[in-house]
C-alpha cells in the first residue's frame, strides 16, 4: 500500500515506524505494464506452447471474452494450439454439493502431480456470478493443487448461460492441452444440466457421492448415473466405512440394471477417503484401465469426433438463436407477439412465423 | 371394382355372375370430386367449427403437411379456430411398449364418452414410417373407440424428426377443440425424448405402468416418474392383482422422494385393468381432481400460457435451424467442415464461426 494514502485514512492515529513496500516498486511497474500491453496472438501461442502459465491465463481470459475483436483473436489462438492438443486424458468429476468435490480433486490431483502428471482442473458452473464468487471458494479449497507448479486450477467463465459456459470451457481444454497439461478435470456443480455438457465434453465421466440420504435415486433420476464410467463413495472414512461399503453394493446392483456402454466398459464402483487417501490410487487404476481398453478398441478416438462434431452443431445453433434473439428489432417484436399469444389472438406457431418472415427478410 | 378391368386380369377364367360394385357410381363420383376440389381455408374452419370429423381431418392433414402453400393455410386454419379452442382437457399418456396403452386408452375413452365427453386421441410416434404404419395398429387396437361417434383417433404424423412431430400435434389439439372436442388425450410411445414433448402440450400426465421386471427403475431413470401426475398400475387383473398393488405401494414410496410440484397437486398411484375395467373411473375422478386444484390455484392457466410461449421459442428455434442447415451451399460446405474438424485442421468452433459468417453474408 501507498503510504501516503494511508496518512489520509480516518483511521490513521500517528505516523508510526514506516513500512516496507508490501509490493515492491518493480513489481507494480510490471503489473501495470502488463496491463497496457496486449500481446498478441502469436505471442501467446508461443507462451501456451513454452508452458507459461500466465500466458495460458490471458489466452483463456480472451476465451471466455464476449467482444467481438476477442473472439477473432481467441479463435486464432485456438487453431494455432490445435495441432499440440487432444493429447490429455479428459476426466469429469459430477457430485451434488456436499459430496466433497474440492476435497477430491485436491486429493486426486495431488496424487497424479506426485505420479508426473500435469494437471489442469476446470470448472463449469454456470451459477457462478459476474463477482467470481467461486474463484476465491474454489482457490481456497484447494490450497494444496493451487500451489502445485504441475497443476492449473481455473474456475467457470461466468455471467453466461451454461451452452456459454461449456463451449468456453470446451475451448480452454484445448490451450490446456497445446500447454503441456496431459490430464484435464472438468469439475461440474451437480445441479442441472451441466453434467450433460461436460460429459460431451471428456473421455471418463466419474460421478462422487457419499453413503445414505436417498441420494442413490437422486442420482438415477436425473439419468447421471447412466452416464458414469465410475462411481466413487466419497468419505468412506471414520465411521462412514461401512455405510460406504454398503452403498457400494446398492450402486453395483443399480448400476447393472442399464444398459451395457459402446465403449465396451463396465462402470465401476468404488469408495475412497479425499482425508486419508485411501482408495484415492485405485481410482487413477480405474481410470487407467479404462483408457487402456477404449484405446485398444477405438472407441477412444471414435468418442472425442463424435464430440467434436457435436460442438460444432452446438456452437452454430447457439449462435443463430443469438443473431435471432439479439436482433434489436426483433427483440421488441417478440415482446408484442408474446402478448398476443397470451391473449390467444395468435396461434404460438403463427406468431414464430411472423417473427422469422420479418426476420429473414432483413 | 370396374367389371371391365376385371375381365383383363390375368387371373380371369370365365365371366361367371355379375357381381354387384363394391362401391357405388355416386360414392365414386364423390370421392373423385372429394380430391380434386381443395375446400378453402375457410370452408375447413367452419367445417371443423360444425364438429364435421371430415374436415377435421382434411385441416390436420394440411397441418402435416410439409408444403409452403400448404403451410400458410394451415396458419389461417389454425388461427380461425384458435378463438374456438382452449376450453379442453389435455391429458398425456405414456408407457413403454407392453404396458398396454392402446387397450387402456380405448377403456378409458369408451368410459368418457359414455359419461357424454368427446374424446379426441392423438398420438406422438417420431418414430412411425411414410407408409403410416401406426395407424392401422391403432386404429385395430382401438376397435371399440374408433366406431364411437364422440371420439376421433389421429395416429402421429410421420416421417419427420420429434421437434416437427409434435408442433404438428401440438397444433392438431387446437383443431380437435375447436372442432367440439373437450378431452384431449395425446399418447406417446414411451421410448426417447417424446414424453418431454408431450409434458410440454399438457395439463395432466399420466404414466402407464405394469408390475415386475425392474421397470420401476426404468421410469426414473428416464426422468419420466418426475413428470408424472398420476402413476397407473394396468393389468391388474387375475394372478396380476397382488403384484400390482405390491408395485402400487413400491411406486408411492418412490414418488415421496421428489420434490413438491409447483401445481400443489401430490401425484397418485392406481391400478386398473383395461379388460374387467376396474379402476378405470378413478382414474377419471383422479383427473378431475386434479383439474379442479388447478382451476383453483390459476396453476393451469399459468402452465398453458408457459407452454404456449414455449412453443412460440420451439418453432422459432426449429426453424433457424431448417433454414441453416438446408440452405444448399451450407449442407456441401458443412461436409467439408465436418472433414476439418475430424482431422483436427480446425477446432469445431473454428469451422462453426466459418459457416455461420458465410451464412449471414448471403
Amino acid at each position: 500500500m501507498n503510504q501516503k494514502q494511508n496518512t489520509k485514512s480516518a483511521l490513521h492515529e500517528k505516523e508510526g515506524i514506516p513500512q516496507p513496500e508490501t509490493f515492491s516498486a518493480s513489481s507494480l511497474e510490471k503489473i501495470s505494464q502488463s496491463r497496457k500491453v496486449q500481446p498478441s496472438a502469436a505471442e501467446l501461442i508461443s507462451g501456451i506452447l513454452a508452458h507459461d502459465k500466465v500466458a495460458l491465463s490471458r489466452a483463456i481470459t480472451l476465451v471466455e471474452s464476449t467482444s467481438v475483436t476477442h473472439l477473432a483473436k481467441a479463435n486464432e489462438i485456438i487453431n494455432g494450439c490445435l495441432p499440440y492438443a487432444n493429447k490429455s486424458v479428459r476426466i469429469g468429476i459430477t457430485g451434488v454439493p456436499g459430496v466433497g468435490k474440492s476435497t477430491f480433486i485436491e486429493a486426486f490431483g495431488k496424487y497424479l502431480t506426485s505420479l508426473g502428471k500435469k494437471v489442469a482442473v476446470l470448472t463449469i458452473d454456470p451459477s457462478s456470478t459476474i463477482s467470481h464468487g467461486s474463484i476465491l471458494g474454489d482457490k481456497t479449497r484447494m490450497e494444496e493443487l493451487v500451489k502445485d507448479e504441475n497443476a492449473y486450477i481455473r474456475p467457470s467463465a461466468s455471467g453466461e448461460t451454461l451452452g456459454g459456459v461449456a463451449r468456453k470451457t470446451r475451448e480452454t481444454i484445448i490451450l490446456c492441452e497445446a500447454a503441456g497439461f496431459d490430464t484435464i478435470i472438468i469439475e461440474t456443480v451437480g445441479v442441472g444440466q451441466s453434467e450433460t455438457a461436460v460429459h460431451s465434453m471428456v473421455d471418463f465421466f466419474l460421478l462422487l457421492k457419499i453413503s445414505g440420504a436417498g441420494d442413490e435415486l437422486q442420482g438415477i433420476k436425473r439419468g447421471i448415473m447412466e452416464m458414469a464410467d465410475a462411481i466413487v463413495i466419497n468419505k468412506a472414512d471414520g465411521d462412514n466405512i461401512n455405510k460406504a461399503k454398503l452403498a457400494k453394493t446398492e450402486f453395483n446392483r443399480a448400476l447393472h440394471l442399464f444398459p451395457a456402454k459402446k465403449s465396451g466398459w463396465i462402470p465401476t464402483v468404488a469408495t475412497c477417503s479425499s482425508i486419508t487417501k485411501d482408495g484415492i490410487d485405485s481410482v487413477w487404476e480405474t481410470i487407467s484401465n479404462y483408457f487402456e481398453l477404449v484405446k485398444a478398441n477405438h472407441y477412444f478416438e471414435e468418442k472425442r469426433k463424435e464430440q467434436n462434431q457435436y460442438w460444432m452443431m452446438e456452437t452454430i445453433n447457439e449462435q443463430l438463436k443469438n443473431n435471432f434473439y439479439n436482433h434489436p428489432e426483433i427483440a421488441k417484436l417478440i415482446t408484442s407477439s408474446q402478448q398476443a399469444v397470451l391473449a390467444n389472438e395468435l396461434s404460438p406457431f403463427a406468431a414464430a412465423q411472423k417473427l422469422l418472415e420479418f426476420y429473414f427478410k432483413k
